[in-house]
This record gives structure tokens, sequence and C-alpha cells, in this order.
């Protein structure tokens, strides 16, 4: 029912390109929409790619090309024409997928490009969009909609939105503006439909509508759109004129990229990495994340270095290294990652700082003490050295209480000055929280063989 | 703009309600939206939510519940008797969101409730909507919609939607159906605003309609609508009759709770806890992969105990355990976190798995010989045991290979035998990796000065 892209289908259509057999092309893609043909496309070799592009639909040619990757895309737009890319491709577009496409190419190519759209109106909306920047509500938006005026009875908005329908795919709602185009409300078709030809928009339109500003951040639009259950939301400018409108479909990409990219800041990996990338790809990403691991290590060799005479004389302290080090790590990945997922979907609630930081007090203490309990016992059965068996547990509880306080109190701060929560969890916490808990346990060890 | 609470407003609302000023509440809450009052009633104790929740406009407090968290919700309910359940709150919700609310009562209640829905047809359907498993196409749907069939023609069906539109509060599309009520294709109102009324639906409605059974699993349901970017799909049964359909507001809750499930299997976090929650919960959902972490621990003391001996005597080599174990971890996460998200997202490609396991093979490689030259270089510099020096670099590369390919390994065969890949990630990788990553630096040492 739906497409599931495969190696044989992969040769077959390749076969079918190879030989230019269109209609063995265009039946083999029959029924696929333009996200499968991007599928297709993605997987293909460049050369495949581009005999096959050629072959399609142009309509089809165009929606596929918003959904490719944009390593790919960028490949492809750079084997067509400016002249193609206008008539062919920004065309048969909306504005805003238009604006994505024409912001990726090069300065040179974008004039190019925009000098040879024939329709003034499109050319001049894809320039207003390329103003924006591309992680705010101007960025996302599409300048299709649907208006209506204030003081239009029912009939002339039918037979005007019959006009504006013609650029819109789909209309979802229908904006209500004053003179000015200043957004007054909104009126669904629904209603328009169930009132009789002569009735007024002004008594029957709803004035409350959410909307946005134009500058507001992606990631804000996305969590209004969310909060609200909204499928599509009017973007006005400083004086309340509309100026467009964002769909849902763009803010669940925006959703997925938030998601995924604190997913892979605790997984230490730094750029959008694919599993089907090269492997080149893969190293870029994650051999940053690894230096600061390896940096941290280096301090931790450091820390056990200054207590070395120490552990030479009691060599049991070396068996917990691993432990105390592991735990002080994942404790704090985890108070890192509630704080940062609390954070991303606004559920953190009106606590403050202290009131939060008692509680990871609390928290801590609690598994600190079932945890070094179960280690006591353990070694209190296991060990010889009662000494050691003190230090190991009294180690864990400080090294887990800290750990949970530590993790909670950076994302919290980071996000005070601005600065992206995530980068506390992951890497980062984990290595911080392994050299001070090392400290901890040794400094806790020197003291208490002392006695 | 948008409503944000604060304390303030709290602490007013609170005078309010407890002066029983309903002229003051309602001024207070006026233009907020459901979610917006969920949010108030969330952070106010029971007692207060309770006396502010029955100065709500009924269709306002039916909304504002199923926005609620689902504890909160719980408490609320049971302190409401089943016949003003039934009155005035499912009276006022979609099907979908009633069965969501009566799903969650005891099995007496539910039936108490059902039994004082007045309007049968909408006890009807709950009761349909109560039999799906919660997690598939049939638990997320709602059975209002507006269907019609393929014979009429275009002032039928707008009479026709006049009827039908009372009940469905978002039209999105309309359904076209035959006789049988078996699912033909769609139609949009804009075709219906623009065609002619004596135009036949059999003509205008347009064919390919992207679609889901009934048992797919939700997942699945929000893969698809993410895919083709659809704000509503159909859901019909085994021989194509239109149950109901999904809208997209319900399934970007789907997919915000499988990209937090998965998040917090990275983080090591066992059930969905929030930061605002009590720290009794906190220590329930951490605890388990903190025993995890300690029984690794303890592993990784057992494997050092067998070496003990050996460090007493090259004691420098206690200084590298906490960097080999950290890069072991490190390396172990990203791996796993990249087949996780390539999982999730499906974008892991048609490479076969030894391909990707050849990939990873690479990446370790690489990212294996830049940090153990750094760490040979460090060591050369600043140590006086050239054997340490080797044993420390030819370890770590060791260790980063093995880590990589374990963790591509262990999410796809988990994911192979149906079982959730991303328990794969986190505390569970981070100490396996650690242990066998010890043994092996260990094991290394062992070797090499016995040279």
């Amino acid at each position: 029912m739906h497409f599931e892209l495969t190696k044989e289908y992969l040769e077959e259509l390749k076969v079918a390109v190879e030989s230019n057999a269109e209609a063995k092309v265009l039946e083999l893609i029959e029924g696929l929409h333009a996200v499968d043909v991007a599928e297709i496309l993605d997987e293909q070799s460049t050369k495949d790619a581009k005999a096959f592009y050629t072959l399609l639909p142009e309509e089809l040619a165009a929606d596929a090309l918003v959904e490719l990757d944009e390593d790919t895309r960028e490949k492809f737009l750079d084997t067509i024409s400016s002249e193609e890319i206008a008539e062919k491709i920004i065309d048969n577009l909306d504005s805003d997928d238009a604006a994505d496409v024409i912001g990726e190419l090069s300065e040179k190519k974008q004039d190019e490009v925009l000098s040879h759209i024939e329709d003034l109106e499109q050319a001049g909306d894809i320039i207003d969009l390329l103003n924006y920047n591309e992680d705010t509500a101007g960025g996302l938006m599409a300048k299709e909609l649907v208006r209506v005026k204030i003081d239009w009875d029912v009939a002339t908005c039918i037979k005007e939105i019959r006009t504006q329908a013609e650029d819109v795919e789909k209309m979802y709602t229908v904006y209500v503006v004053d003179k000015n185009d200043i957004l007054q409300g909104r009126i669904s078709l629904k209603k328009l439909l169930l009132a009789p030809d002569s009735q007024k928009v002004k008594d029957i339109y709803n004035e409350e509508v959410i909307l946005v500003k134009v500058d507001v951040e992606s990631e804000d639009v996305a969590q209004i759109m969310d909060k609200y259950d909204l499928v599509v939301i009017p973007v006005i400018d400083e004086i309340g004129r509309l100026l467009g409108r964002i769909t849902i479909d763009d803010v669940v990409d925006v959703m997925r990229e938030e998601a995924e990219k604190d997913y892979q800041m605790a997984s230490g990996i730094s750029e959008n990495v694919e599993s089907s990338d090269s492997a080149w790809s893969h190293t870029r990403a994650r051999l940053p994340w690894l230096l600061i691991g390896l940096f941290g290590g280096v301090l931790g060799a450091l820390v056990i270095g200054v207590y070395e005479e120490q552990i030479r004389i009691h060599a049991g302290m070396a068996l917990f290294i691993p432990l105390i080090a592991a735990m002080a790590g994942n404790v704090g990945v985890q108070s890192s990652a509630i704080v940062v997922q609390g954070l991303a979907n606004n559920s953190l609630g009106l606590d403050g700082l202290w009131k939060r930081l008692f509680k990871e007090l609390i928290v801590g203490l609690i598994n600190g003490a079932v945890l070094g309990l179960i280690i006591f016992l353990y070694n209190f059965v296991f060990s010889d050295d009662l000494t050691l068996t003190f230090i190991v547990s009294i180690s864990l509880v400080a090294v887990i209480v800290f750990a949970a306080i530590f993790g909670t109190l950076v994302p919290l701060m980071l996000n005070k000055y601005k600065i992206d929560p995530a980068l506390a969890t992951g890497p980062f916490i984990t290595t911080v929280n392994d050299v001070f808990g090392l400290f901890l346990y040794l400094y806790i060890g020197y003291l208490m063989y002392a006695v």
C-alpha cells in the first residue's frame, strides 16, 4: 500500500532508464509521491539519478527536488541551467519551497534564476522570503493564502476565494483582513459553506486567532503550533499586516530536527550525520567529542598520578576506579537530560533554582544510599580491607550527590546565558563528572588510609 | 500574545476562586485556550484546581480535561460522578478524546458513564473505539468525519456536508465512499466550492488517497503522515470500509513520545519522568539504570582484581583505567545512537549488515588512529615507561574499534528480534564496553610487560 524501496526495484528502474524506456519508467513510478521519488534519487548514483530525473513529469520532478537530501539536491542543481531551474522547477513550487531551493544557490546563480522567473509576483514573493532569517517564522512561511476583507458578504467571499484558491494548494482556513491588510481574524470554509450568501463576514468571522510575528524563532513557532494543536498559523509584521502562513508539515520538520539535535548531543555526535553517510562524515561528526573524552581521560590520569604511591600501597583502590567514574558519568547524564528535556518541551514548571537543586539533592541521597549500601555489603563480604569498603561506599554517595547537582545546574546555567543546554549532556558532563568523581574517591581514600 | 503562566497569575486566580468571584475568574481566563487552562490546573493543588474547575464554562472545562497530565486527570475524574462525566464532559468531546478519557476509568465506572450518555450514536462510537488497542490506528482515530457518496452531484454533497459538518469541528477533507461505505477517494472543499452544482462527484474526486488499516501501529501511522506531509489520514477496515480519520495533532504527540523515549533510554531514564515530578518518581526512574552501572562497576572491579598484582608492580597502569573505560563507553554510545536514530526515522538506507559493520570498522580505525597517536605522543613526552606508552595506545585503538562495532551490532540485532533497539543505548552499552575495554587494556598490558 505504501511504497517500499528495494534493491530489486532500483535495479529494474536502472535498466529501464538506461534503455530509455520512458513508458516502462512511468509505469514503475505510477502512484509514487514526490517523497518516494526523492528516496529513489537519494539511493542512486549521481549519474543514474540524473538520467532518471530527466524522464520525470515536470511537477513531480520539482516536488521531488524539494524532498531530496540537501547534499544530493546541491549536486543536482549544479547540473541544471538557471533557466531550467526557473522554468521547470521554481514555477511548479510554492513560494516557501521555491525560496528554500533558491536560497541554497550561489549569489550569482540566485540572480540568474530570479531573472528567469516569468511570473513577477512570484519572483517578488521569493525575494521577500529570501530576506528572512531561515530560522524564523519568516523563513518558514509561504506567501500563498486566501484572504477576504472584513466588510465583504459571503457571496463576494466565495467568488474571491475561487480566484485566489487557484494558487493555494491547501486552504485550511480563510483569513479576514481590514482595508489596510491588518489581520482581524479567520473564518472557516465550513462556516462560509453554511452561511447565507448575503451574510456579512464581520458578523460571522472568528476574532480569536493564534498568530506569530515574522521574527519569532522557528523553535518557538513549533512550540506554539504543537501546544495549541494548530495545522496552520498566520504570520504578521510589526504593525499586524498579514504576511503569510506556516503549515504544520514544515513545523514537524523543525520539531524533528530539534529532537534529533538534542539526541545527538546526548550521544556525542556533533553534526547531523546519518547512518548512510560516508565513513569520513562519521569520523568528522564523532572525533571532536572523543577528543573531549580523551582530554578528560588525560586529566583523570593526572589526578590518579598524584595518588600513584597510594595506589601502589593499596592496589585494591584501583579496582573501583571504573565504578566510581561510571556512576558519576551516568548520574550526571540522567540529571542533565531531564533538565534539557524539560526545557525543550517547556515542562519545567514554575519551581525556582533552589527548589530544583534541593530535589536533586534528595534524589541523589536516596540513590546514593541504596547503591552505597549495596556496594558496602558486597565489599564487606568479599573484601578483607574494611577501610577500602568504607572508602568506596562513602565516595559513591558523595560522587552521586555531586554529579546529580552538577548535572542539573550546568544546563540551567547554559540556558540562562542563551547557550544551548544540550551541550551539557553527553561527553561533556560525563567527562567533568568522571574527573571530579575520581578526585573525590582518591582524596577520601587518602584521608581514610591516613587515619 | 501567547499565555505565559506566572506565580503572580496563579495567586490572583486563587484569591478570585476562593472568594467565589466568578466574574473575576472569567475575566482572568478570558481568551485562554483549553491547553492554557490545563497548564493552570496542573500547577494548582488538587483542592484549588477542583474549585477553579467548577467555575469553568462547560466546553472549556471538557477540553481542558483532555489536555491535563494523566495523573492530574485521574485524580480529577475520581471526584466527579459518572453522570456528570457523561453529561458535562463526554458530551462536549470528539469521539477519540471521549474514548481516551473513558478508557482511563475503572471497568465499573466506564459502564456507568456509558449508560449515562444520551446520544446513543456517540455512545456506540465510543464503545467501538474502546475496542481498539490504543497503540494502533484504531486507538488514534476519531469517528467524526464528512463523507459523500460517489454517485452524488455537487449540490447534494454541499447539502449533505452542511448536515454532517455540525458534528465535525475541522473538516480538512471530504471522503468519497461507494454504497457499501468502501473508501474510494477524497475531494477537497476547494474543489467542491469551485465546481458547478450539477457536476458529479465521480468526475471530479481524487482517487489517490494515502490511508492506513485500523490495526497499523501508531508509530507507523506517524511515520507515514510525516513522510507524506499529511494533515489527516483516513482509517479503513479489512475490506476497505471507512472507519474514521486520524489528525496530525494526535500523531505529533506520538512522534514526540517516541523521540522522548529514545532520548530517555540514551540518558538512562526508564520511565516518562518530568522535571516537575516528585523526588520519588525521579528515584524510581533512575535507580534501575544506576544498578546496571553498579553491576558493571563490580564486574570491572573483578576484572581488575585478576590483574591486581600487575597493577601493584606497574602502578602507572592504573592511571589510564578511566581513559580506556570512558572512551569505550563514548564510542559505543555514538555508534548505537546512530543506528537507533536511523531506525527511528527510517534513514538506514539499503546497506546490508556486513557493509555497515565494515564502515564502522573504518570509522573506528580512523578515530582510533588519531586518538591513539595523540595519547602516544602525550605519554612519550611525559611518561618514562615506554612499554606503558605502547600499551595505552594499542589498547585505545583496539577498544575504540571493538566498541564501534559492538555498538552498531547490538541495536541492529535487537531490532531484528523485534526488541526496542534503544535499549542498546545509554547505560547498557556503556557498561558492557567499559568492562570489555578494561579487560582488553589489562590483558594487553599483561602480554606486553611479560615480553
